[in-house]
């Protein structure tokens, strides 16, 4: 099954699932789709049937092998290999994601961050030095950037984006309150923090539950 | 139309419509649906059908009234009143969101901050003075909040969700890497900033676009 097309909704699963793996994996050697499902916060029909596009069907009584399935997860999602990210934009945002605990332990190593302001330029962010942004075409290249992170002002987004994919990234994260476009080959999510509150803000003034998105 | 129950696709897009639509209002009083699907990058046809949701349907030649349909989206968000929020964790991250731009504009005030930390309780933050975070039960209530941030490590994050939900705050959007359990009545966003890029690292070796989620 697998290289078949994996849903949308499953693949944003994964990750859930990987991290409730890494905290099992140190209690014990297998786990079954009930506790998985437990820890990644679905239902356990979901975890077997996500999993199921992986090929990964696990053992009756048993459950499923929890070191196997994270490489199984990690190869899947391509973060078997170490990802090297530049952060654009070092504000307080910026900063705390050069300084996120979550990234190294996961597969993503912070190699590079740019801001345009001279007085941000050289400072300490993190693992890195800020560089200036002016630098990017060249550093970008040279220290073979998969990712993209944008956390500059909406006004600067777009503009970070199109030197981001000028320098060979192949993911852009974007933060910016802003849409940015980038052409087709280029992966690309927007995660907006604004918008992030006021879906929730929907859920609590409708007091239902979300519909679960369709497969 | 209105009322009835909003799929969760599109409750998640109506936040992004309302962006795009204040970045054009100071052009023009009217949008087409064309214009607007380019704003927020989906395409025309979705945002006709995500806006019949909220009974809005346009008119011919003209388009939607910008203006009527901002406040249309807030109402249904919920976001026409401001909203109370406090952070918990003032680390770099609770800083970084404490200091968000993107919220005061969108209708959310950010009234405490609290650390668990002696040595940040009573530093500046955005508008306001860190507090201990043993003062939450009583701070909570007395500021009425309604939407928690979660940015504590993940070892904290539960307790703080629990004491958030004790605290009477109906909404929570945790950031901490680990999944948190709340009673069904809070409503609970998990953004895992991990999980973000390898959900991107996903799409860049597949080098295929996202199966859009059905409704």
């Amino acid at each position: 099954m697998i290289g078949h097309r994996i849903p949308e909704a499953t693949v944003n699963r994964l990750p859930v699932y990987l991290r409730a793996l890494a905290e099992a994996s140190s209690s014990s050697p297998t786990i079954s789709s009930e506790l998985l499902a437990e820890k990644a916060g679905v239902n356990a029909a979901q975890v077997r049937k996500d999993l199921s596009h992986l090929g990964s069907y696990g053992t009756r009584g048993v459950g499923y092998e929890v070191g196997y399935l994270m490489h199984q997860i990690s190869r899947r999602l391509g973060v078997d290999n170490e990802l090297r990210v530049a952060i654009v934009g070092a504000g307080n945002l910026g900063q705390a994601l050069a300084t996120y605990g979550g990234f190294a332990s996961r597969g993503f190593q912070v190699v590079a961050t740019f801001d345009s302001d001279p007085g941000k330029v050289g400072h300490r962010v993190g693992t890195t030095s800020v560089r200036p942004a002016s630098t990017m075409p060249d550093v970008l290249l040279e220290l073979k950037v998969d990712i993209g992170v944008v956390t500059t002002p909406a006004s600067a987004a777009q503009s970070t984006a199109d030197v981001l994919v000028a320098g060979g990234v192949s993911c852009i994260l974007n933060f910016a309150p802003t849409t940015v476009v980038v052409p087709e080959y280029v992966a690309l999510r927007q995660v907006d923090l604004g918008v992030e509150l006021q879906i929730l803000s929907f859920y609590r003034q409708s007091e239902v539950a979300p519909v679960a998105a369709g497969e």
